[in-house]
């Protein structure tokens, strides 16, 4: 076999998981390389394990790798990889399933925390509203889950978690999917419906008292929510995004929640500019109190459980083997030269 | 069979509640009649149906009502009753049950909103803090609820709503309960414990890492939540409480939540001042970033839903045909001599 050559440009990576990649591979950090040996070694690199993009990796700078075949991301995300500028022989791996716990419990506390209406509430305790009586047709507005519809756009790893908890709400659960899946996929059996195709995602919004968003950015997913899409969800439904943010259109979103206070949006995730994840929006969600925004930080905990960097590195590992890598993405989805 | 007189004090109840009841006694609603027509109507009334204490009814108007036999209150708790001031023949229904489902739901909403660090980060973004890197470290007090444990203390209605949530969650969950219950109660089987008496409540909070109050206040439930109890939690666990606000000390809490800032409260309910629940606390529990609280909207949520007006009347229709009601609680655990 082979001995490839991989550099890692993560500081996630431990020293132990290093050894275990050493045994089938000539091991560099790009962190421990100074400039010239850098440039030297990404020359002769055949696999990259990365987390976020890193700057170096100019277009240029890509253009000059002939040897690299393989880049296993540690994030879920691949969307900030510049697949306009690698060779068409070189695969990619995105993390699928590696933040899947984490991220699925984070969405049930967007979920939740908007249903109950616990932030804005909170808040209005905290500015001295203080009699209950003020409080009186806030039950109005409170989303009982059991018995009602979640849907789920996206079922990877991810939308199957949260499908899961749905179900333990008591909840039906529609889930719109790309490949056709077997409801076996379902916990408890029964109340999982899988939709898909063409008005799947319009009658998926119209039927739902909750939607969460658990699929990836690609040039097929970017704005798949805007004014339409929200135009025919239900007036007191709760929005959940734990994907990306430029999945929603951030202007469409801001009119939709100002003119509709009962219906609500709750996030771990921020739109893009220029390239790169904001907590700065181009309109003043955080002063409406149907807007509930996380810092993204439901990732950050995935990775704190060492879990994604295992995978990354098993999956590594199996190219390194010879073997086919899991989670190849299909790079005709994605796109850098446009936006991001 | 005799047919009774009963004397609706709440306004929760429906005409076709009333045409059902009055199948089996003479029905009157306190709304509908003078004030002197009610003082001669309480002297001939066998059965009350309330909802909150009706200001009317002074320990001397109640010495006065000789045929009284049985109370059925439509909120759940029934701590606001003065108990010494009732003959030792009237029976006293709680509404348990009633509120589980709704109760429950907003139990976890509570605790994935503190677990999830929802309402401190939103807050923060909200204050202007919009630099990702601020949050870094965030990740470390984000409690993941898979594989951690959970303690119910008080099994009830509410109780079981929020093991079961927790189980569904894959947590395990220890339920502190008086009466011994039997593991078939739960959800899934397994992964259930219950524990009960001496050292239970403290070997409870020393080992979960979440813990929901589901008890009523009671001579033997209030304050016992106080600096000791507190001393042995975790101290990143996080501690819901949807039952009493009375439950917990408050002094004690305010302190234990400055000194731990891992350690989080969040609430629905508030103490007592002067016999009445109120959101103006003795300290600045908003201005710290490990408090969360709603304004006592689970309840109403339940009550939205016609569930406990429709419980409490199934139940008052037992008494009146002369069967055993349920929910009758043990009025020597209740004092209203002392506080409240």
């Amino acid at each position: 076999m082979v001995r490839h050559n991989l550099l890692i440009m993560s500081d996630l990576v431990g020293s132990s998981e290093v050894r275990r990649l050493r045994r089938f591979a000539n091991v560099y950090r790009s962190s421990e390389l100074d400039k010239k040996t850098l440039a030297d070694r990404l020359r002769q690199t055949d696999a990259l394990l990365i987390s976020s993009w890193p700057e170096i990796l100019t277009d240029g700078t890509l253009r000059s790798m002939k040897r690299l075949r393989f880049i296993q991301g540690i994030l879920v995300g691949v969307e900030h990889i510049p697949f306009q500028a690698l060779a068409r022989k070189v695969v990619v791996s995105s993390n699928a399933g590696a933040y899947s716990l984490e991220v699925g419990e984070h969405a049930f506390g967007l979920l939740l925390s908007a249903a109950k209406r616990v932030v804005d509430t909170h808040n209005s305790v905290a500015r001295g509203k203080t009699d209950f009586k003020e409080f009186r047709g806030t039950s109005d507005d409170i989303l009982v889950l059991r018995g009602k519809t979640l849907g789920v756009i996206g079922y990877g790893g991810i939308g199957a978690v949260v499908a899961g908890l749905g179900r333990s709400f008591g909840m039906n659960v529609i889930a719109l999917s790309r490949s056709r899946r077997s409801a076996s996929g379902s916990r408890g059996g029964g109340g999982l419906r899988f939709v898909r195709g063409r008005g799947a995602l319009t009658s998926l919004l119209a039927g739902s008292d909750a939607v969460v968003l658990a699929l990836p950015l690609t040039k097929l997913t970017e704005g798949m929510i805007g004014a339409k899409e929200l135009s025919v969800a239900k007036g007191g439904a709760v929005l959940v995004n734990i994907s990306r943010g430029d999945i929603v259109n951030q202007a469409a979103l801001y009119e939709h929640l100002r003119r509709n206070p009962s219906f609500r949006y709750a996030t771990d995730v921020w739109w893009y500019k220029e390239g790169r994840e904001t907590l700065v929006t181009d309109y003043p969600f955080t002063s409406l109190p149907n807007f509930v925004g996380t810092p993204h930080i439901s990732g950050p905990t995935a990775v704190a459980s060492g879990r994604p960097v295992r995978m990354a590195v098993e999956n590594t590992l199996r190219y390194l083997r010879g073997l086919r890598p899991k989670n190849v993405v299909k790079r005709s989805e994605y796109y850098r030269s446009i936006v991001l």
